[in-house]
């Protein structure tokens, strides 16, 4: 089961000794503990574990159970765990190890070698271990059948400061490994993050004095979509990108859809995230040490740039390689083509304030921080996303709780679904954004989705309708708000061909299959969760998912026929929407006739 | 230094142990071993070393020389050999242990787990040991000093049956390591090559029965351009790509510009490898279980594809997405229009006999492995490529000169060039093959490069004109004959604007570029050597390095402008190109206008 946690890296080799009664759950751990270090890496060579099993059946074989025994045991284990880290690994040394001196044998040999050696004491009591006594073992010992058992009939000293106390009696063997791993994590073991902690940074400087020195800069005035872009990278959309892209990154991005961060990590990233200008514009900022970008319609100072850096806008070639079409006639592609003829990117970007659209909206803006912070303290254990630029119909509805109720069977406590329309530019035929956050909210009104289960927020970006490329920063992006689960459809982000009538752009399956391509690419590990179709039941009277056994009973009713059924003051067939979000819809379309 | 040896895996973790006397080479041969494989590995974590150091002073710090102590020191050792074996690693034991029944547990408790065991015998003579005695061991030994002294007051006995007899008396520690290597490999640990060995496998089948089987079968006639990637896959140009695309493989391709080979490993594959076909002949050979591939003008059955599949030729966006620009004006795209609106591939690609094309230049289409046997032949020990499609000038021969100086000075005896122009189909107004060919080989004849250090062979791929994204496939299909150094010049497959005169397609530096963001991703280690650039120096009267300092010295002399010179029946400023060569092109624009 993937969990909120992210991908990490084993960064210090060491030993962790467990120490602890017998049944204080000491392999458990170990095993259990193995096991989640192993899929957070992704990989099975950077642990070993070391147990009574393994070495008392081959190295120590030769070793009873006297005083002298033990110690001799437990020194030559110390050793082969000093090797075991100095080869590496992270060593998982499970042992009762009763006396002390033995313990601080092992930590000060590692210590001599620069290498770190865990304490980590398996606090269950005597009485509760006895309680367990699977093996019978507590039983044999007080029988007098095994003799010289620690705890009955041999001393057990208890870890005066052991280096983590893990109370197997109080905790589930999952929250005392989510112990451990987060123990490890701020002793520098592991980068692993705690399981609410995002990899985020966001890019605002609120400093006044900064502002005031930015109004004396040279500036170039952005519009909507740079400014989108701008809020973006700004609230950490774009992970690990921290600038509008620089030359080698777009290049990088145009070639295998990563880019690659400052620290060395490839990150799948598949559109170009980048700030245009004019020639003129380009000239008058060329060789300014910093450059302010202002709101094109306020005038305000939005962000500086540090040591601003450009180079050509080579359109044809950006838009060829994005969209995989000829055609100019795209919307996007067109919009393109009205850029400057230049790139700006630069050593740093600051983004002097919060981004707003005053449209009433800002308050569904919320930043990847912003969702896991609700998400945390919604007790969430797994966030899933849906990307959306629609009305959401009974279909979607139906499939976002299946999910759900999917996500429980696995195991989950709580999903939280992140519902995540798209909030920056759409072709104009779209649904306008304000139209579709009320037609949504209605439904959460309503109770066909949960308010509790549920996070309504926009996303910043501008829509491309660039199929396979696009839907790969869909998820992408998400992933940087703790998305652990991303439910994708037939054609996303697709369109018809603009200049070939009743023709799809992209293959419909293509971004599915591009995604799964690019799957070891992403910078946290995402399951995308298959979207079964829906359509109207012509029979049920109400939306279900296909069943093609009986395709005759089902009425596909796709967003043009919606539109047009809004726009024509019809009413849909019962059961193809909530009544009050197609209340929503059809004032609007109504609105626009008047 | 990088060698012609490839990145290799480990496949399986076992124990090495290395027996013999004190001063045999032991500690030398282990630690120049574990250098060698982490390199061929490219991490350190495959590998540990476990010596007497490591050991006497910890583990068995409590052991002497006695006899039942040097056995319990084994002991213990392979325990611990064993657990780093289970572990993943590859475990390289270097002890004296001169007892057998010592190493013969060593064996037996590694089998007992399904491990290997390897018994590698450092084969020195006493004598030889004695006369090192590098740490004066022997004469303390002689002297009595030291006590129980293996082979002097103790005994060895010499392994009978070692698994790997390493004579370090007659070898150079270099060729002992490679000995280990060749054996590891054979016995299936690494997946490592011997130097010469390619991890090619050539697609021919030349069975009389199977040709004679495929006689019979639907089929289709493919053109020279399809025949030209038959040849490129037949030969193992194409790496792991073992039949033409199929659906996955292009759209991995397309967007990551790498595909994933059937065994998991992901290798860098920017243009489409691909089979056209039409509706109609999608329809005849749907559904047949083989189906041949026909020569178009000789009708000769060429190949085999078994279990077929078929899927759109998505000719707009495989072009845009491979040539970055919305022209269809493009050579290639040109081309790409006029293909069936299918592709095919299948399960498994047999050619049933060595592609020809009777031109006289057959004795040139080297095959990866044909190369590299003249490779072995000339005791190469580094091959560097060079990519062409026009006539050699003084320049280029300068460039690769001073490549093989370069190469020299890293510390290569004898690097070889592979000269490879491209022989499949190229635009109209490119020299053809045959006149390139003769330019070249009187360059070579002439003495310009030597005809020991040089193999003139054709690369049987078509161009792309695909500027960054070709260049990537350039160095990628060389890579499978070995070359470990790759020349890339300025705009490499780059050519003008189909529709915007004057202007370059794509921009001249953006070919390095997107190699170098592309390193990680090839399947052998290649270095891209810079490309100076060499033009006319007016004063001196030859070719030159340019020197920007001097640019009013220097005079640009391009392929176009050197085959007007050519047409025109004038002669290129002397030092230019080579007279010979310069005869053939002239020769040939001569009969042109005849």
């Amino acid at each position: 089961m993937e969990t909120i946690a992210e991908r990490c890296k084993i960064l210090s080799p060491c030993t962790i000794w467990l120490t602890g009664l017998s049944g204080a759950g000491k392999t458990t751990i170990a095993e259990a503990l193995k096991k989640r270090i192993d899929e957070m890496t992704g990989s099975t060579n950077g642990t070993f574990v070391l147990d009574g099993d393994v070495v008392r059946q081959g190295l120590n074989k030769d070793l009873g159970f006297s005083a002298e025994d033990r110690t001799e045991n437990i020194r030559r284990i110390c050793e082969v765990s000093k090797l075991f880290a100095l080869s590496g690994k992270i060593c998982i040394s499970s042992f009762i190890s009763p006396y002390e001196k033995d313990r601080a044998f092992g930590k000060e040999i590692h210590e001599k070698e620069g290498l770190n050696f865990f304490e980590g004491y398996i606090s269950a009591s005597l009485e509760v271990c006895e309680g367990r006594d699977i093996k019978g073992l507590y039983k044999k010992a007080r029988e007098g059948i095994i003799p010289n058992f620690t705890g009955v009939s041999d001393p057990y000293e208890v870890p005066e400061n052991p280096d983590i106390n893990i109370p197997t009696g109080d905790k589930t063997i999952q929250e005392c490994v989510q112990q451990v791993i987060e123990f490890l994590a701020n002793k520098g073991v592991l980068s692993a993050k705690s399981a609410y902690e995002l990899d985020i940074e966001e890019l605002y400087d609120l400093d006044d004095k900064l502002a005031e020195e930015a109004e004396e800069l040279e500036s170039i005035k952005i519009d909507e979509e740079r400014i989108q872009f701008l809020h973006v990278l700004a609230d950490g959309w774009a992970g690990k990108l921290k600038n509008f892209m620089n030359e080698t990154q777009l290049l990088e991005s145009l070639h295998y859809n990563t880019v690659t961060a400052d620290d060395g990590e490839q990150f799948l990233q598949s559109v170009p995230i980048t700030c245009h200008l004019t020639t003129e514009e380009m000239e008058k900022c060329q060789e300014k040490e910093r450059i302010a970008l202002r709101h094109k319609e306020s005038n305000m100072v939005l962000a500086i740039i540090e040591k601003p850096t450009f180079f050509a806008n080579r359109k044809e070639e950006i838009s060829a390689r994005v969209f995989g079409t000829l055609s100019k006639e795209h919307p996007k592609i067109q919009r393109i083509f009205e850029e400057g003829d230049y790139l700006v990117s630069g050593e740093r970007l600051r983004v002097l304030s919060k981004i707003t659209y005053e449209d009433g909206l800002d308050e569904y803006r919320l930043s990847p921080t912003q969702i896991m912070k609700i998400a945390q303290e919604k007790g969430a254990d797994c966030i899933y996303g849906f990307q959306l630029r629609n009305p959401l119909h009974s279909g979607h509805v139906m499939l976002l709780n299946s999910t759900r109720d999917k996500l429980i069977e696995r195991g989950y406590a709580n999903p939280l679904l992140l519902l995540h329309p798209c909030g920056g530019w759409t072709k104009d035929d779209d649904v306008p954004l304000n139209i579709r956050m009320e037609q949504h909210q209605a439904l959460i009104s309503d109770g066909e989705l949960s308010e509790s289960q549920t996070i309504l927020a926009i996303w910043p970006s501008p829509m491309f309708y660039a199929g396979p490329t696009e839907v790969l920063w869909h998820v992408a992006s998400r992933l940087n708000a703790g998305v652990n689960y991303f439910i994708v459809g037939r054609d996303p982000a697709g369109i018809g061909h603009p200049e070939l009538e009743g023709e799809n752009l992209y293959d419909p399956f293509h971004g599915q299959k591009v995604l799964d391509l690019g799957k070891d690419k992403f910078h946290r590990t995402v399951e995308i969760m298959p979207f079964k179709v829906a359509a109207y039941n012509k029979v049920e009277k109400k939306m279900a998912f296909f069943d093609p056994s009986k395709a005759a009973d089902f009425e596909f009713i796709s967003g043009s026929k919606m539109r047009k059924l809004a726009r024509d003051g019809e009413t849909p067939p019962d059961g193809f929407m909530n009544p009050k979000g197609w209340e929503v819809l059809s004032n609007f379309y109504k609105s626009l006739s008047d």
